[in-house]
């Protein structure tokens, strides 16, 4: 019935065609458009931060932050913290997010400076469909708003099988750039000590003999890791 | 009702100081139990990963992000998203969390190797708070944990105000650090370029005339901003 009253409201606004389309990209009939509206104005367009989606963006990055971290808590019952931290970095990359916002339509809604040629290189789409997120909570609520991100956001559009099997072995992947840049990669133990009842040992990563960056673990392949993972973020290695 | 059958059947349990002790910190009683004890298991206990709070630590964190999220959206209705996504960070984080939690009394209710000493100087309790909050919300759903949040740990424990205070201006910050310990700090302009139809400034934070980090932004006064940040972080200087 409520569903009803709104699509009857919506008939006689002048934003039917935007409430149709937004119909089929959120699965329900929105209430309360304006909060639609902002999610979809980027700042190129209105520079007034209550008029553009920018504040939204941070209430539903947030947002679809917990509703990805309980979805991976209960897909993975026996994968440790660190998978699902890594996990749930790998779904809501500004890069994967972009590519599902671009899949679903949101170029043809969002609102910028087209002129703005930087712009279409940049993760604006990626960006407004964290707003869209922060916009569905604010007017259905958070139980709607996980419906939403489960059906219409994870299942058709982001391949967890794909995103599983990315190399997560910082070592390899540091290894191999260094070898086609001809650097010379070691890496040396600097330090073992006693943490209350556990050893703690602490990596450094060594180009050509100089100390890039150092990590820190439970046992040396931990470490390893860390310290491979800060010198690829360092270097600005791409994966 | 339900509440009143929760609790006689916790008044028969082994484990009723446990619920008293649960049903005053949370407000509420308990429906499942065992999800709170995991939340109140540190890892120095016990290692096995579907034994301690680490999984559940995870869970709360985002769940806790994405209500204070909302709180701070809705409190300051005209702050861009920096200042929103700045108060959360010195809400959620690492100090606040386990200064909240050690006045809850969490100290008293977690499992922890108490031989081991290098503990009592971690957040292990901050970090057990945001397990928790994972416990509640599985136990409790959504509602009941932002109510939980916003009543029980936000209201009574943390001090907007003064967080709202604490000196945000970096520059002057990595200033004084820099006056303190004799080094020549400058701020230069290493590049000002169209992206789009905006300008975009690189400033360079120099000490003792070498390049520390870069920072960009719209203008000169915000990418001073980032720089002085990042360059703070790299020289792990305490706020």
């Amino acid at each position: 019935m409520r569903r009803f009253t709104a699509r009857i409201l919506h008939f006689f606004s002048p934003n039917k065609q935007l409430v149709l389309q937004l119909e089929h990209l959120l699965g329900y009939t929105p209430k309360h458009l304006p909060y639609y509206q902002l999610a979809l104005m980027h700042r190129s367009k209105i520079e007034e931060l209550a008029q553009n989606n920018e504040r939204l963006e941070f209430l539903g990055d947030a947002i679809l932050g917990s509703i990805v971290a309980e979805y991976l808590f209960k897909k993975y019952p026996t994968q440790p913290e660190g998978y699902l931290t890594e996990m749930r970095s790998r779904i809501v990359r500004r890069e994967t997010l972009n590519n599902v916002a671009l899949r679903m339509g949101l170029n043809k809604l969002v609102q910028y400076n087209q002129n703005d040629r930087g712009l279409s290189r940049s993760h604006i789409f990626g960006n407004a469909l964290e707003a869209l997120i922060g916009a569905v909570y604010l007017d259905q609520g958070f139980s709607r708003t996980r419906k939403f991100i489960l059906k219409q956001v994870i299942k058709p559009y982001i391949d967890i099988a794909m995103l599983e099997s990315t190399d997560t072995n910082y070592k390899n992947q540091l290894l191999s750039w260094a070898q086609k840049n001809s650097f010379v990669l070691t890496f040396d133990t600097l330090e073992e000590k006693i943490e209350g009842s556990r050893k703690v040992f602490t990596i450094g990563v060594m180009l050509d003999g100089d100390l890039i960056e150092t990590g820190a673990g439970y046992n040396k392949k931990e470490a390893g890791q860390v310290a491979a993972q800060k010198a690829l973020e360092k270097l600005k290695v791409k994966n």
